[in-house]
């Protein structure tokens, strides 16, 4: 086999990737060559943590939206890895809602044991891609950052796994230009101790708010103050979070609502989501969608309809992710490897037409739950990653709903069953409120 | 005339640029079609102010770095059109060092004049140039943000025109991913006001640290911290600065110097420069220089020898600014309209080579004032631009050098003389560290 098959971003779903061909090889199968451009100088994506933000050491703009003392918002055994369980990883079942660094361990872990970090190209930044309709492949312009040097490449196939949740959304309010205090998106939210003291509003209402916010009041800012447009989050907020409706303007140091209330802050932390951006493909290339669980233009939720041998991984709006990566990295994997045809262009649009038609029929999260569940099922039925009972791991999200609404501080000291081994995780030993070092070797001590 | 000439960046090179082409055209020569893209939705470029900071409303990395309440840190009769005096602009000469809504309004006033932003393409983030042997042209690839939409266009010549005092330099010290406080380069930097009350530690030894800190100190910083690699700046600073060798690491708040000595902080501001930074060009026309007076590759500094179709403003360390980007985009616009000879690679390539064993000669800060002066007189020499006096501008920069020294929190209560009309500039009417408001109207109420 001599095709060459581009791999961009060895984050989770670019390591998934990775780890579906060699999990082929591994079985004797014949597979293409393969080359994944990492822009930054480690793998593990949105799991690789910087203190930068803005522009990273290369000029590119920094990648990771993570910040320190981030603890997963979601169960661990909503992403367990079908082919490599918690427990496999860390000798144990560990506790359900794991800091960052304990995820990136484990990520690493199924990836160090492929042993697939030599297909890797790092500090290489993906400048243009081009389709040559003519010889039926791909140029890729890669900036080779190290060695300051641009080349260009030529694939059969390019898969795109470079995520979607590093470009920010920032809006602007009346008054931003003249605020006397910080600005900042939530992407380039680092540390919240830097709050510690302030008054802070975060303007949005999903997990970044609640998160961003939760942190704040746990490193103990003065008042948090979040703000939505069309509904409140609508927790039982600790006494010093104010939920209001919609930010209107500023004025020095005060923020103006929509029902009139005013109040002084010190920061404002945007947490008004991320968008998919693809600098490096030309219109026919580049995937329009909005952040969704049926994406646009994505036969299966990967295959790009325009132009079938270009694939996307993780582009949905996302309950599912670990694991779901890895159903969509098969699926893709096999489609290349001749195992599964394409059917024609029009069952494939309007097999897109079906996602976005049944998404719209999803009332409530654990609709929208049970919809990316099926899936997942969808696409693993149709290769060899290991089932799994995604019904127990919905089971997981339900509860962990649940959970939240209980208490939002206090959600994060349940646990659940995991659908790969079946063992029910440990109770963590602190609180989450109390645990104030996010190491592993802290988080281990179970 | 069916040359095309693209022209990159609506900053003060590319305006500059276009108002060359326009004077011409005005003076009744046929000129090229000039087609200039810009990133941002206005022009100005660094003098473009916005309140973002790491990413701007398309995902591209924030062009603007500028802060609240700049002043210019140079005396304005240094960097003064030749062909648009303030007094012209303004209706009556202003103050020396003004802020910088003053310098926007200035530098907009000649291209409104001028007539030139029809030329422009805002919201226009070039992807990919590249250069077509062949043809002897060049294909620039272009993403129109406001559309969403890529396309590609031929051009017979490219000005480079995006400055490189956008792309911050960043470097990493021991314990920053640890550091308990808030860490951003200046290129972030936008509000002093968020640093009032605040123990700042600014690490560089040139015009950023030594003006940022000075904003912090002005607007109610606690204390400042300044450290330098090689040498202090040696100012007079006030009592609440203190002055350190090398930062070795940090520790949770703590900040270790090279002599030992310790102090916590709240903020750490990384006044550590910019990159030349060309994302969208090749290996054969990229420029790779160091930030000096002399330039590497540059033919009169703005010729590329390897590709003499090719063309960078601005690209110089600076003491000259406006009037020095005049000078290169007249000489630039003459070698495009054929009035200006290019001799032999052999004579390119040693002209660079003369300019850097002369740079090398320079001794102090006023050598090197001179020594870029002697440029813009040898450049306006060869063209129409209106002759000025350059040694009176060298004079501007003596005065403001030995200014400096005498107060650094005083200088620019300082007044010079204009070396296009002759007059000395008014006082201002408040000293610079009791004018708070640096809005324009404050500032022409002379």
């Amino acid at each position: 086999m001599t095709k060459r098959v581009a791999v961009i971003g060895a984050g989770p779903s670019g390591l998934a990737q990775l780890r579906a061909f060699q999990s082929a090889a591994q079985k004797g199968a014949e597979i293409p060559e393969i080359v994944c451009f990492e822009k930054q100088s480690n793998w593990g994506g949105l799991w690789n943590y910087t203190w930068r933000t803005g522009v990273d050491e290369n000029g590119e703009p920094v990648h990771c939206s993570m910040y320190r003392y981030l603890w997963s918002n979601g169960p661990k055994e909503g992403l367990e890895f079908a082919d490599y369980s918690f427990e496999e990883h860390f000798g144990k079942q560990i506790a359900s809602y794991p800091p960052r660094a304990v995820l990136f361990d484990y990520i690493e872990g199924r990836v160090k044991k492929a042993d697939v970090r030599k297909w890797i190209r790092f500090s290489s930044v993906i400048r243009w891609v081009e389709y040559d309709a003519d010889k039926g492949d791909f140029e890729i312009t890669v900036h080779d950052m190290e060695n300051d040097r641009v080349y260009k490449e030529r694939f059969d196939n390019v898969i795109v796994a470079s995520g979607h949740f590093s470009s920010p959304n920032v809006p602007e309010y009346p008054g931003f230009a003249q605020f006397n205090g910080r600005i900042i998106h939530a992407h380039d939210f680092r540390d919240a101790r830097e709050f510690s003291g302030k008054d802070v509003l975060v303007v949005g209402a999903s997990y970044s708010a609640e998160d961003i916010g939760s942190q704040c009041w746990k490193y103990g800012a003065k008042s948090i103050t979040s703000c939505y447009r069309s509904a409140p989050m609508g927790f039982d907020w600790p006494e010093n979070w104010d939920e209001k409706p919609a930010l209107e303007k500023v004025e020095g140091k005060t923020v103006y609502f929509k029902d009139g209330t005013t109040k002084d802050v010190d920061a404002i932390i945007l947490c008004t989501g991320y968008k998919h951006y693809f600098p490096f493909l030309p219109d026919d290339l580049r995937l329009k969608t909005a952040n969704v669980l049926a994406t646009a233009d994505l036969y299966k939720g990967v295959v790009y309809n325009p132009n079938p041998k270009m694939f996307y991984l993780g582009m949905q709006d996302q309950w599912y992710t670990f694991n779901m990566f890895d159903a969509q990295a098969w699926y893709v994997r096999d489609i290349i490897l001749g195992r599964i045809d394409l059917p024609d262009a029009a069952t494939m649009a309007a097999d897109v037409e079906a996602r976005v038609a049944a998404e719209a029929k999803n009332e409530t999260d654990n609709d929208c739950i049970v919809y990316q569940g099926e899936y997942v099922k969808e696409l693993i039925a149709d290769t060899d990653y290991p089932s799994f009972d995604v019904d127990a791991a919905n089971e997981a999200f339900f509860q962990w709903k649940k959970h939240k609404k209980q208490g939002i501080m206090t959600f994060r000291n349940n646990a659940y069953v995991s659908p790969i081994t079946g063992t029910l995780a440990p109770a963590h030993h602190t609180p989450w409120k109390d645990a104030l070092d996010d190491s592993m070797d802290a988080y281990l001590q179970n």
